[in-house]
């Protein structure tokens, strides 16, 4: 991967593997990439607390990883997950971050 | 829309509208997304060549905005388009970036 171009991060964009629905996007270092990998569980890395942090850890609300695609030019993951839970994958209850469309 | 957080930019994630496959990831800026909006078709903002550009102005494949959604803190959008022309987003002549899997 190719994490030159965001300083050391690289876009991940996670997808439900089952209904498609575009969940959410988190941001991952080369150490959290790796941990997703190595775990199964989607881990990001926080820009705000500079540190890694595995999606659901205190809730319960883990993103388990069925596929990764890795796009052309090696910059960004798409990842399909299976929610585990209750299933809710953004911090206000909803179950995609984008619950809003604009008009 | 918060370009704070990425010197100016946002990711924009995009999804056939039909299908519901990730196609691709880019950056916009404030001026890029207001032309998306503006215009109906997406439109990003090259890093590379610190210039807008409209995906498919030269190949005839452009991607027609069908919905914007926003997430929920304000950094990133989903945009759900029809694929024009002869329908390959990548610049390989695949259908979508994300046409690799990591085993």
């Amino acid at each position: 991967m190719d994490y030159s171009k965001l300083n050391g991060l690289i876009p991940a964009v996670i997808q439900d593997a089952e209904s498609l629905e575009v969940l959410m996007v988190g941001f991952m270092n080369e150490r959290a990439f790796e941990e997703t990998r190595r775990t199964g569980f989607a881990t990001f890395f926080s820009r705000s607390r500079g540190a890694l942090w595995t999606k659901g850890e205190t809730s319960g609300n883990r993103l388990e990883v069925t596929a990764i695609l890795v796009d052309c030019d090696d910059d960004t993951v798409l990842i399909k997950v299976k929610r585990l839970g209750q299933g809710n994958v953004c911090h206000t209850g909803e179950r995609t971050c984008f619950f809003r469309t604009l008009s």
